[in-house]
C-alpha cells in the first residue's frame, strides 16, 4: 500500500481524530464523517497535538501532509477510500448499522478497520454485507504516538484484507499485532481491565487513592513496561535459573490473596513448558547478562527523558540531584587570585553519548563545554535569578579542537581559563581532560556576549558580575596563552 | 539521615544486591550477610551493573562509594548498622527467625526494612522481639534504577521508624510510597499479580504467546505508564467531560467478560464520587489540554530514548524512518558541477533541543552541523560499508558562529560549501538557515581528517571518494569565500 491514498474516518472523537492525524501526517487524504456538531473542533485539536508531537519522532523528512475534509454524509466520506476506519461508540447495533452503510457506498475492495475495544470481529462481521473486508484494528490513545494496533481478523476476514491492513498501519508508523484467535477485548485491554478492576477495589476499600495507585505504577513497573513486557522482565529477574524456575518460585502466589481477582489457571507442567519454550523463542538470542544491560540502558534513557521534562520519576531525579548538591561542601568564597585555570566539572561519558564509531559523539563535546560555561556563569553570579531578570550571557562563537578520543564510562574533568573580559564580552578557553590520567581530550575557545534578552541586544553586565570576572581575568593574566587559542580552522603553524 | 551511614544487608540475591548497590553508590558502608556460596559473586554482578547505570542518572557528583564487606555471620552484618534490609526468601517462618536474630544483635534503634513482596508488616512484626522498628520496604527490580519503594508500617511500627525509613530511601534516590493500610502484596504487586494471572490464561488458552503479550504491553500502554498511571491516563483520555463521565462510559465493561478475573466492585455513586474527587486532587492543577501536551512530550522523549537504543518501540521508529527515506526520490547521480553550495538537511527544532532561555541549546547546533557532515560523507561514498572497513573521516576542528536564534518547531535547512580537499583533509563550511524566510541562523567551519580507525592515524582516502570530493571542490572554487571562514574567535574586522 503506497502512502498518499485516501482514508475515510467514520467517527471523529479522540480515537477517530488520532487516526485522521496519523494518516494526514503520512500524506494520506482524509475525509471525516461524524454528525456531532463538535466533531470538526475535536479532530482539529487532536490534529494540532499530533502535528506538534509526531514529526519529532522522525529523523528524516515526513511526507507532505494530506488534505483533510469533513464530509456531509457517511457515503461521501467512504467513496473512493482504500481504508475506512470505524470509531463510533461501543454499541453493537450501531456498529452494525454503520458497517452496512459503509459497505453500501464504499469500493468493494475497501478494507474497514474497527477501533472497537471489546467486540470480536465475528460480531462485527455478522452485521456486514461483505464480511471478508472487515476486521478489528484497535489502536491506543494517543493514536498518533502509541504504535500498537491490534489487528483481529477472525475467521471470516479475507487473507488479502489482512495483508492490506498490515501494510496500511505499518505505513503510518504503527506496530500491527496480529491477534490469531478472537476473544473479548482482544489482548491489551484484558490487562487494562484486570488492572482497572483491581484499582477500583483498592479505592473502594480505602487502601490507596488514585494518585497513590498512579505513583505505584509510574515510579515502578510502568518504567519497565515501556521497554520490556511482563515475560521478558521476569526472565531477566529470574536470572540464570531461567523461566521455569521463576514460575516455580512464584507459582504459590496464585493461591494467595494477592488480588481480589481470583480465577486462576492451574500451573500444569504443560503450561510451564509452554511458557518456557515461548520465552526462549522470544528472548533466547540474548544472555541474561545482555538483557540486564539492555534493560538498564533503556531505563536510563527513559528516566533521563523524563528528567529533561521534570515529570514523574524524572522530577524525582531532579530533586535528588538538588539533595546531592546540597551535601557537597560549599565552594570557596569568591575572589580567587590563584594563577591557575578554574577546575570546573567532573563527569562521566554516558551510553547515549556514543556514536557508531564507539567514541563520544561530536556534539557532546560542545554539550560538556557549554555546561562548563554555564558553571562559570553561575560562579560569577549569573544564576537563575539573574537570568530571570532578563539578562544573560549568550555564546556567539566557539572553536573546538579535538585532540584525543574517549569511550563510554570514562571520567572527564573540565577547566576554564579566562582570556579577556570587557563590559559586554567574555572570552574563555576550556580544556577537557581524562579524569584518570589527565590526558588532554579537547579544547574550546568561546566568546560570550552579555545580552538584554528582552530587547534582544548586547548590554553591559551587572557590576558585581564584572568585578568577579575582572578578578579572574587578572589572576589568569599571568598564565601562558593557550596554544590553540586565537587560531583559525586548519592553521598549520 | 545523613548519607554515609552503615547498612546491613541480609540476603544477597538480586534484590539484596540491588539494595547494597544503592547504598554503596550513595556513600554508605554496606555489610552483606548471605550463607549461600554464590552470594558474593551475585552481589558483585549486580553492583557492576549498578556502577554502570546509576551514575548516568545524576547531573552532579555522586558521593564517594562506600565500603562493601561480606560478613561471616548475621550478627557481624547488623552490629552498628543504622538500616538493616531483609531480603530472604518468602517464607514467613524463615523471616521470623531472621528478624529475631537481627534484633538480638542490632542497635535497639536500628530500623529493619523487609523486601517482602506479599507479607503484611503485622505478620513480620509478630515474629520480632521489637516490632516497632520493623516495616515493609518493598523495592522493584532493578533496585538500583527503579525508584519506587513501598513503605508499609502497619499499626505497630514506631512513628520515628517511619520517618527514618522515608529519609533513608529518599537519601539513596528512591520514591517512598507510604501504604497507609496493610494488605496482602501491598499495592503494585496486586496489579502485577492480576496481569500475570490474565497472561497465564491467555497463554494456556493459546490466544497469545509470551512475545505477543509482551508486545501488547511495550508498544502500547507500557509507554503510557512510564509517565502517567492508570487514572491520570484515563482522565486525559476522557477529555473535557471529566473522570465521572469516563467511568460512566466504561462502567458496563465491568459486567462484560473482558478478563477471566471476574470479582468486581459495584460502581456506586459514592465510589464514582470518590474517584472523581481524588483525580481532581491529583491532576486538577492542569487542564486536559495541558495534560495532553505533557503526556505527548513525555511519550516523545521515551520513544526517542528507545530509538537511540534501537529497542522495542524505538526499533520500530528506526524501521519506519528507513521506509520513509526509501520513499524519497533518489538523489541526483553524483558529479555535480553546479557552483552552488550543496543543499543538505531539512529538519525541525525538537522540544528537547530547547534551553532555559527558550532557544535551541548550544550543542544542538553542532548536532545539526555534525549530521550535515555525516550526510556529505554518505553522499561522497563514506557510507556504513566504508566505515565498517575501518576507515572514516573524523572531525578535528570546528568553528561555530551564532548569528540568530531559533525556537521550538521552527524548520531549518543546511547547506555545505567545500573549501578545500587534499588526500587526508576535508575543509568544509556549513550554513544553517530558517526554512521559512531563509534567515541565516549559524555557520560552522569544519576540518575533517581521513583516518584508519584501527591504527588510530590519518591515512589517504579511497580514490573514488577523493574523486567526488575534488569534483565538488572544483565546482565550489568559483564561489566567494564565506565571510566567517578562516577567522579566529573574537576577530573584529
Amino acid at each position: 500500500m503506497k502512502r498518499g491514498g485516501r482514508a475515510g474516518i467514520i467517527g471523529g472523537g479522540v480515537i477517530g481524530g488520532g487516526w485522521a492525524a496519523r494518516f494526514l501526517l503520512h500524506g494520506w487524504d482524509v475525509a471525516v464523517y461524524d454528525p456531532a456538531p463538535e466533531a470538526a473542533r475535536m479532530v482539529g485539536e487532536v490534529l494540532e497535538n499530533a502535528r506538534r508531537a509526531l514529526p519529532s519522532l522522525a529523523d528524516c523528512d515526513m511526507p507532505v501532509e494530506g488534505r483533510l475534509t469533513f464530509s456531509a454524509s457517511l457515503a461521501e466520506a467512504v467513496v473512493g477510500a482504500a481504508w475506512i476506519q470505524e470509531s463510533v461508540p461501543e454499541r453493537l447495533a450501531l456498529k452494525h448499522r454503520v458497517m452496512a452503510e459503509i459497505q453500501t457506498h464504499a469500493d468493494p475492495d475497501a478494507v474497514i478497520g474497527s477501533s472497537t475495544s471489546g467486540f470480536k470481529p465475528s460480531e462485527l462481521q455478522a452485521g456486514a454485507p461483505n464480511p471478508g473486508r472487515v476486521l478489528v484494528a484497535h489502536p491506543f490513545n494517543p493514536v498518533y504516538l502509541i504504535p500498537l494496533v491490534e489487528l483481529v481478523p477472525g475467521e471470516r476476514c479475507d487473507a488479502d484484507a489482512i495483508t492490506v491492513a498490515t501494510d496500511v498501519v505499518t505505513g503510518v508508523g504503527m506496530k500491527p499485532l496480529l491477534v490469531r484467535k478472537e476473544i473479548d477485548a482482544h489482548i491489551a485491554d484484558r490487562f487494562l481491565e484486570a488492572v482497572w478492576r483491581e484499582a477500583l477495589w483498592l479505592v473502594r476499600d480505602g487502601i490507596a487513592t488514585t494518585e497513590e495507585i498512579d505513583d505505584a505504577i509510574r515510579f515502578g513497573f510502568g518504567l519497565r513496561w515501556a521497554q520490556m513486557g511482563l515475560f521478558e522482565t521476569y526472565r531477566v529477574a529470574g536470572g540464570e535459573a531461567g523461566m521455569a524456575h521463576f514460575i516455580a518460585q512464584f507459582g504459590p502466589c496464585l493461591k494467595w490473596p494477592w488480588t481480589r481477582l481470583t480465577d486462576v489457571p492451574e500451573l500444569t507442567d504443560e503450561l510451564v513448558d509452554t511458557i518456557s519454550a515461548q520465552s526462549d523463542a522470544q528472548s533466547g538470542a540474548y544472555s541474561i547478562r545482555e538483557l540486564e544491560r539492555i534493560r538498564d540502558d533503556n531505563l536510563v534513557g527513559i528516566l533521563r527523558a523524563l528528567k529533561a521534562r521534570d515529570w514523574g520519576a524524572g522530577a524525582l531525579l531532579r530533586a535528588h540531584d538538588r539533595r546531592l548538591m546540597a551535601d557537597i561542601p560549599a565552594a570557596e568564597p569568591f575572589g580567587e587570585t590563584s594563577p591557575q585555570p578554574l577546575e570546573m566539572l567532573t563527569l562521566t561519558v554516558l551510553p547515549a553519548w556514543i556514536d557508531y564509531n564507539g567514541h563520544m559523539t561530536e556534539h557532546r563535546y560542545l554539550q560538556v563545554f557549554g555546561e562548563t560555561s554555564d558553571a562559570l556563569l553561575r560562579r560569577i553570579g549569573v544564576d537563575a535569578d539573574y537570568v530571570a531578570s532578563g539578562r544573560s550571557y549568550y555564546t556567539v562563537e566557539t572553536h573546538i579542537m579535538h585532540v584525543d578520543e574517549v569511550a563510554e564510562g570514562q571520567g572527564l574533568r573540565t577547566s576554564t581559563q579566562v582570556l579577556a573580559v570587557d563590559d559586554k564580552r567574555l572570552h574563555v578557553f576550556h580544556r577537557m581532560r581524562a579524569a584518570k590520567d589527565d590526558r588532554l581530550i579537547a579544547t574550546a575557545e568561546q566568546m560570550l556576549l552579555h545580552v538584554d534578552a528582552t530587547a534582544g541586544r548586547a548590554c553591559t553586565a551587572q557590576p558585581a558580575v564584572l568585578a568577579r570576572l575582572r578578578t579572574l581575568a587578572e589572576a589568569h593574566g599571568s598564565l601562558a596563552w593557550p596554544e590553540s587559542a586565537g587560531r583559525r580552522v586548519g592553521q598549520r603553524d
